[in-house]
């Protein structure tokens, strides 16, 4: 990996944000040239403590991927774009659906045109969600698996990963999706759930309030950010990838309760408080979920490398002593 | 049917389109009270004379579905819209993916919104269409067929068609789909092959030049426009439609090359030329398609009422005597 990414020239879209910085200190360990577009939305996960330490070895331009402009100049002379930026929160995008649209939808068409009149042979990873499935018909989730989103979120990703494809096939340009499901590490938001529901307990849990778990029979699988960054190296590495998508998961499956119990176990005190689902949050939550990875361990060798416990174990680590740059 | 649309009062976006302008001529038979809804871009389907006769027993309005301050105020007070405004050329979406993006799926979320927020009752049919099944995997395709289109059109289709059935699941907004294949009739667009290449063939063959047929062994299927608009009021008139998608079909499938023959025949003159396809056209060919409509036949109760031969017939009395109009 260090020998593909040595001296490359890598733009990150959403760098300052949870997977997108975890990726950029693993390039620039590569030695990797990495250039960082953040728009530093307040509720959104761009954090500048997030590259601390890196400030001076990697180039943050603050812009805004709805801003074809200044896209337009970033993409020319990369090697890889690893494309993170995005809206998030489900919920946002039911409340206020247009920006999730120009985010995740409109954006990512402008950003494919915009590689191939610049710099048709980028080799682009786009971070998809397994929101775009809906609710499973059969557990464990395979990429053939139908695609049925149960909010706008997910409707909207599910036609910015087709871009993806469709300019894969159609233009050449060499593009993948990876359709992450949980993804929990050090740097998550932890301000609220518009990331995920686990940043929130984290928080809770540190503040020593208790965890609000809502229904809790739900079945989950959980990916470590350091597992996702090989996943999405791995996929920029390879050109076998190139107009694919890949389910990634994690070595576990359990419900969120039983995670809420190892996460108290974990920090060494706290509680957990089942609540009733609010109703704006079931209509859209889509039960029992988990992948099937087998497609990117058989073509890629990947495979979660982290268990849980320790995923848990080193987020705690972490937001214990970093919390204040994240509320 | 009469009696459910009289006095009914109906919006039909694309009203000066094809298949608006004859479901709006139905509508007035059954004494609605219609306001079109058109931009009269002039590429597009719009077209002043496809309600001829009609002028000063309905309404027109000239907005376009992305001027959301217009839609705010006519979606008001309704109890219908049927949603047909849409950028319907492959090509073109390809060419400059935007404007489709915009119209198919940015102005069809914001109609969405625009209704729950003003008029969540007004019961919405939206003109979906077989091209987001993209390549068929079985033949005939049935609704449950994967979604995986091979165009920008498509994508951006598919989102809209999302955005209605979640509307209707989560919100209540009685809306439906139907899942368009190639319509022919009156009033469609005939200058060029931006609607359906079975207009430019029309044009053709009334101007007395060869049919183009590109490759000519893909087998289609074919709804006459008044069948179609059959399926647009039956789906409106029942509530059991609500969150549901049908596929509309005909009553013969054929390749290519044999409707070109036929349609040779029933003018008494003119030829057909077999030509290799253009690469970009190649590129987003879906290959053969026939849909499978026992969903709405059995629910509905729809079944096309015409031959392929007397929709053809009737399309080419209709433009020799009206050429000028459509050119």
């Amino acid at each position: 990996m260090k020998s593909e990414f040595e001296g490359a020239r890598v733009l990150i879209t959403g760098g300052l944000g949870f997977i997108g910085s975890n990726l950029a200190r693993r390039l620039d360990s590569f030695g990797a040239v990495i250039t960082i577009v953040d728009s530093l939305i307040p509720d959104y996960g761009g954090n500048l403590h997030n590259i601390e330490g890196l400030q001076d070895r990697l180039q943050v331009n603050v812009s805004d991927v709805r801003d074809t402009h200044s896209l337009r100049y970033l993409v020319q002379g990369k090697d890889y774009l690893f494309n993170l930026a995005g809206q998030t929160s489900h919920l946002d995008s039911m409340r206020n659906p247009m920006p999730d649209l120009e985010i995740n939808c409109q954006a990512q068409l402008s950003i494919l045109e915009t590689c191939r009149a610049y710099n048709p042979k980028i080799k682009i990873v786009f971070a998809s969600t397994r929101q775009i499935y809906g609710r499973p018909n059969h557990l464990p989730v395979t990429e053939a698996h139908p695609i049925n989103p149960v909010d706008v979120n997910g409707i909207n990703k599910m036609a910015g990963e087709k871009y993806h494809l469709l300019y894969s096939d159609l233009y050449g340009i060499p593009a993948t999706a990876l359709r992450l499901t949980n993804t929990i590490g050090p740097r998550m938001r932890i301000k609220d759930a518009r990331q995920t529901f686990v940043g929130l307990w984290v928080r809770q849990l540190i503040e020593g309030k208790p965890i609000e778990v809502w229904g809790g029979k739900q079945l989950r699988d959980f990916t470590d950010v350091e597992d996702a960054v090989d996943a999405f190296l791995l996929a920029a590495a390879s050109p076998s990838t190139n107009g694919q998508v890949y389910n990634l998961g994690g070595s576990e499956v359990l419900d969120l309760e039983t995670l809420a119990k190892m996460m108290v176990e974990i920090n060494g005190s706290g509680e957990y408080a089942i609540r009733e689902f609010p109703t704006d949050r079931r209509a859209i939550d889509i039960g029992d979920y988990y992948g099937d990875f087998s497609k990117i361990q058989t073509e890629l060798g990947w495979t979660p490398q982290r268990t849980l416990r320790d995923t848990l174990q080193s987020t705690l680590v972490y937001f214990r002593g970093a919390m204040p740059h994240y509320l």
